[in-house]
């Protein structure tokens, strides 16, 4: 697959597969271990195999770089490295999958799961299995990612708690709204200890918190810092064109490094 | 001030004079033509004088940083810099001054607006002469700044409209409220043309726009970009804490930056 010696970096960009990280993770080895530099959307390889990947780049001098699988092109991972260097990060927690919040804001409006699921395949956001959103292994693999990169843990998914939206009732949702709160599926990665935890599950937000007015298929990230209390970084989480600029962020953070 | 040749760079903390730039511009002025790195969360000298300041740096190889002049140490300025990279921005729109953001949101609760100021002076977070809060001026410098450095712009907070929040009534508060909408203090920059544009003014905010749920006194900014569509950024405009953070963020990215 990559047999030109002239390249200097592979983007990474095939199918994620949350249970084997493969064909990517195969992909991404062969690459650093030739010394190419990569850059990946893809959770499979992160969420299962980061640190031996990272540990590769390190060893071969290649750069691994992977903005796009959380939050797409929103520069939720650069911005964590880059820009709140010098703080303590104790707590990241978020929504982490634009399918499942389309579904909630609509069934916030009235509608019910079913109409607002199949409004969901209709507008590409959701597939026609819709597992992976719904049952929150998507949200799941990303708050794996984040414990292991930004907390510096070794999990993997299978070592968190993981709910889904599918047991939301719209009476649940009517409820929540007369006490002024929101369902939200939400991701979470905290310090416990000397130990790192997270789990993905519906949570009651109170509308005065900034995740609780991110509605639609847009993505939130609510970092706790030691220094400045909590940040939010709120914009798109999926999209080709979101995507593509995760890559094309990369590749520029890649050259600075490799030119300075 | 700057006796000392051993100096490698200048924290300029000064308070901010919006009318002169003075005396931070002189100590900065200073600071750069000995090729002292500087950074500084005063305000005045980057809305009037960014271009001539961020020149001198350049002719006299020296850094000059200034995060903490807009929403103190949330990374706003740094985040566009190193990691919107890649992409256009054609608007920034958001809640720049806390003040004014806590009266509103108490006044939506219900409070008249003399006594919620009365409540945001005993906070500590408005002056005993709210003038610079109240009446946008605090806001229209922080505009300034991002329309010259970030757009490329060269103007002075004189050549823009500035309203501020003195003239919303309750009964308005109300009506907004009723219509599912919420008055913010918005601080806006823009592309007309080949021209830029920047305004403060009380705005109607839709209650599903990440900025409506913004309350008390944080700070919120919308960034919309070419490549991602609109990425906001929520966290703390002000705090001593805070604006140390902003510092350090500037001194660890000058430390990276002579270092490589």
């Amino acid at each position: 697959m990559i047999e030109t010696a002239a390249a200097d970096a592979m983007l990474e960009v095939t199918y994620t597969d949350i249970e084997t990280g493969q064909p990517a993770t195969d992909h991404i080895r062969a690459a650093l271990r030739r010394g190419l530099h990569v850059a990946t959307t893809n959770k499979g390889p992160l969420a299962l195999f980061s640190g031996e990947l990272l540990q590769l780049a390190r060893e071969h001098g290649a750069h691994l770089l992977y903005e796009g699988t959380v939050m797409a092109g929103t520069p939720l991972l650069n911005l964590i490295r880059d820009t709140l260097a010098g703080s303590t990060i104790d707590e990241m927690q978020g929504i982490l999958n634009g399918t499942t919040n389309y579904i909630l804001t609509q069934m916030e409006a009235g509608m019910d799961y079913e109409t607002a699921l199949a409004r969901a395949q209709e507008l590409g956001y959701a597939e026609a299995i819709p597992d992976a959103d719904v049952l929150g292994w998507d949200a799941l693999a990303k708050v794996t990612i984040l414990a292991n990169v930004v907390f510096g843990a070794s999990l993997t998914p299978n070592d968190s708690p993981c709910q889904g939206i599918t047991e939301i009732t719209p009476a649940e949702i009517e409820a929540a709204a007369a006490a002024g709160q929101r369902h939200k599926l939400i991701g979470r990665v905290w310090r416990d200890g000397n130990a790192v935890k997270a789990s993905v599950g519906p949570q009651l937000i109170d509308r005065s918190h900034p995740l609780a007015g991110v509605g639609g298929a847009t993505n939130a990230m609510t970092i706790t810092t030691g220094a400045l209390g909590e940040v939010t970084v709120v914009g798109p989480g999926a999209g080709r064109r979101e995507t593509g600029f995760a890559l094309l962020n990369d590749l520029i953070e890649i050259h600075g490094r490799i030119s300075s």
